[in-house]
């Protein structure tokens, strides 16, 4: 007998901003499969009985393939009970959720998908901001900064990402940001459009730091911290 | 003395989709100021004392009209306490928020922003699939489908909408689909993109329907529900 797998999207960091039905998951779970990053304090969450797998990047290590997580979250999931693989963030944005339900529907496992709060929402509540605005900002978009090698995406849309009429947020682009930023400079973006480096967002580490796109590129630059960083720029509001 | 106002991001509709920190707001309110839309078993949360006061729309009323609601959530809060200003999905997408952190600024209230879980992620979590793909849906953008006066906005980035190596969610999108559907085949996107129109995205009455772009506007123009509906289109997974 099978066991059921809950994707549980963790949300940004703070517990807090866990969901009422992710912390029955958490609760209940005879396993949890975690990523280091939304790990921590919501862990506490887990009964004392329950399995805890880290199966995420670690420091100074090459993170795992995504197949052999896909492997380790089917193997577990065959043994039965009710096993829960743990995303940060909304699991269905830039979660790599489809390498693992495509593994579970190989293997007959049934599974459920709980939404949470993306990063974005929460870098800009923490800012006192909206993410849209009704005249100059009606389109909101989200890429990552990089792909599976580190690099900046090959085939971005540079048009779109360009639209001084919409409201961007770059997952994960801290490092390849001047890179992206002086092709979006490039193609019309202007110099001056507001933009804001969230770092550590709802958690204890928490930094916002706004100023322009230009500017940004060199302030990161100076910055030398580790912490994956999430970029929010466009005709952002002011701030609180 | 001045009370503190919280704008508490509602989520999709299931109470359970409620975060943590969104339920202790709840149970703390001395005052609620709700639209229809967020309302429902969410306010079963709300204690016994609190002012429940709805500001949204009403079936056959006109709806309130913006400024008056930010004034009635400044005189609340101008008399003291914990005002609460519940926001259907996130807050920080569509939700006219800035209308009135602009007021409370003016007003000199402080307030906080809690973050919650978006309609498309909730639509696509029910549906089993990701909003992005590692390599055919790298891009994920959010429109909303009318502007102040219930058309589809004349601004819109008709290009990056057309995109098809993005995925879209059209917030309130269904009355006028048919145009904006028109528009992005003329600019081509395929006819047979896939599209998911969700009502009621994770409520009792959660419906999901699967098609493409181009049988779901006949679709659509043959469904006389009046219910607010999210559209999702692009590369999207198979279904569960």
């Amino acid at each position: 007998m099978s066991g059921f797998v809950s994707f549980v999207s963790s949300g940004p960091g703070d517990p807090e901003l866990l969901t009422l039905k992710a912390l029955d998951r958490l609760k209940s779970a005879d396993a949890v499969l975690y990523d280091d990053l939304s790990a921590g304090p919501i862990l506490d969450h887990v009964g004392p009985d329950a399995d805890l797998v880290g199966v995420g990047k670690r420091a100074g290590r090459p993170s795992p393939k995504q197949d052999h997580v896909s492997r380790l979250l089917v193997d577990y999931a065959s043994q039965g009970g009710r096993i829960v693989r743990l995303k940060s963030g909304d699991a269905g944005v830039f979660g790599r959720l489809e390498e693992e339900t495509t593994a579970l529907r190989a293997a007959g496992i049934k599974f459920e998908i709980i939404p949470g709060v993306t990063a974005a929402s929460a870098a800009a509540a923490a800012a006192g901001i909206p993410l849209t605005r009704r005249l100059t900002a009606r389109r909101l978009q989200f890429v990552t900064g990089h792909d599976v090698t580190g690099a900046l995406p090959e085939e971005l849309n540079i048009a779109a990402l360009a639209d001084p009429e919409a409201t961007t947020a770059i997952y994960m682009g801290r490092r390849t940001f001047a890179k992206l930023a002086q092709r979006l400079i490039d193609a019309g973006l202007p110099e001056d459009m507001p933009a804001m480096l969230a770092q550590g967002v709802s958690t204890p580490e928490q930094s916002l730091h706004r100023s322009t796109m230009a500017a940004l590129v060199d302030e990161i630059d100076a910055n030398t911290s580790d912490a994956p960083g999430l970029i929010l720029f466009g005709p952002l509001a002011d701030e609180d």
